[in-house]
């Protein structure tokens, strides 16, 4: 499908992409670009990338497609690195967790000649770098595209086949609906869940060794990589402070139930919730 | 172990103590308790009881051990209706999720020659019902048991036993510091994952299904039983209005940090989360 692929950033989401893409015989060739030598030498060990550097310009040249799959906050200045490099009729696409304006962004930067689709794959786990990558990770999973007006109709039908070869559901949305969305869903629960772990720490660090299994699942996302997730947070905090506002009013409203031991409002939001959890599966 | 047990509740914590007790050989005959008609008859045919009855007083006559597993908040009118029919010798003790004041108003329900020693099998899952019992549900799981100055030294060690023969790792607690733990690590969880649940439908409710595994595994708990929720999170509410507050604190911290774009107290509140998180495994 593309004789060279680009992965920049080999953690488990771009090394799990070139894992996939060779397994699915999408590519002839991939380099890969990261900081951390011990980081690329493992993910070219493992089989995610063929060669690598730590210059990104050198990654992308003659590169078909490049996959941005770094921390989101750095996607713009690599983008600026390697701009001069992209070869014509190349197709930029990432992976990251926050679309909405920098999907405009970075489509204004591209080279004439090169299209940018934005992506979005709903997978991954608290696990990070190459290591935690396998070849399934997008098999079965949904993966966000977010086409512009702008968009050319051809990158995106390939972006979208490029997903779905992969095994991903691919779903179109618009890129502020996107972020929107992923607040609510993703960024906020992320925050709430690094904030139950740093509660309990507060209230007694001592009480952390006799929780159950149930505290366990809740806050299994708090391990995930800091640097990922403060980037995510702090590109998409518009939609993210005023959704903290809406998790607030509800924890206060239980609060005041508790405190005036309202029984019939309290279980009416327990099973409110369960309801609408148990639709999930 | 004990001729005749009496399980009053036989929902997923009492059926399955009734399988793994039987399992265990720690009784001859097992009489269960309970309010639904459908789910006694579920539990006897799933082997977690003998026989039956709609009245709890008849269920604990002749009892050498009764076990109360019903939502906390009925504890104490259901002791008030056994008393007079429990006999001498025999051992109350109960699964229940909070002890504090509860286990000295249940110490002193007793009968003369009735020995009352407080139980929390840290085990269940968001599954309720004879249905989802099973024999092993406490072989590996942490039992807290919460004896006071008032408690029978052969009655605390005959519990111990038990549990111990059940497969759990007991530990001795506090009643009033066990309410302190699990108001930080089991309460006060459970009431953020209903409130994520139900402010993401408060935001949007169609945007429920696009969320990942993320989402599910934070959330699972939300589906736990309003009616058992709601009786813990009452009787365990002094603890737990202080602990939302620290929550609420943390939470506003992390707000502000977004607001003004400061990008390492932010990471450094992640990192601190995930450093504790990656410690319980």
């Amino acid at each position: 499908m593309f004789p060279k692929i680009a992965i920049l950033g080999v953690g488990l989401i771009g090394a799990s992409l070139g894992l996939a893409a060779r397994k699915h015989g999408l590519c002839r060739e991939i380099a890969g670009y990261g900081r951390s030598i011990e980081n690329l030498e493992l993910a070219k060990n493992r089989g995610a990338i063929d060669s690598f550097s730590g210059d990104p310009a050198l990654v992308c040249r003659d590169a078909d497609l490049v996959i941005l799959a770094t921390p989101v906050g750095s996607f713009k200045a690599l983008v600026a690195q390697i701009a001069g490099s992209l070869k014509q009729g190349a197709i930029v696409t990432d992976a990251g967790s926050v679309k909405g304006e920098l999907v405009s962004s970075l489509e204004a930067m591209m080279p004439e000649g090169v299209r940018y689709i934005g992506a979005h794959p709903i997978a991954g786990s608290e696990l990070s770098g190459a290591d935690a990558a396998y070849d399934s990770l997008y098999s079965g999973a949904r993966c966000i595209i977010t086409p512009t007006k702008k968009s050319d109709p051809d990158a995106l039908a390939i972006i979208r086949e490029f997903w779905q070869r992969l095994g991903a559901g691919v779903v179109e949305m618009d890129p502020a609906d996107h972020d929107r969305v992923y607040a609510a869903v993703s960024h906020l629960p992320h925050l709430v869940a690094y904030t139950m772990v740093n509660t309990v720490a507060d209230i007694d660090r001592s009480y952390l060794p006799l929780a159950g299994q149930g505290f366990k699942d809740m806050t299994r996302i708090a391990g995930s990589s800091p640097e990922i997730w403060r980037d995510i947070c702090l590109m998409n905090r518009k939609n993210l402070i005023g959704m903290i506002s809406v998790f607030q009013k509800n924890l206060d409203a239980l609060s005041t139930y508790l405190a005036a031991a309202e029984e019939g409002p309290l279980e009416g939001e327990f099973r409110k919730a369960r309801e609408l959890r148990e639709s999930l599966g």
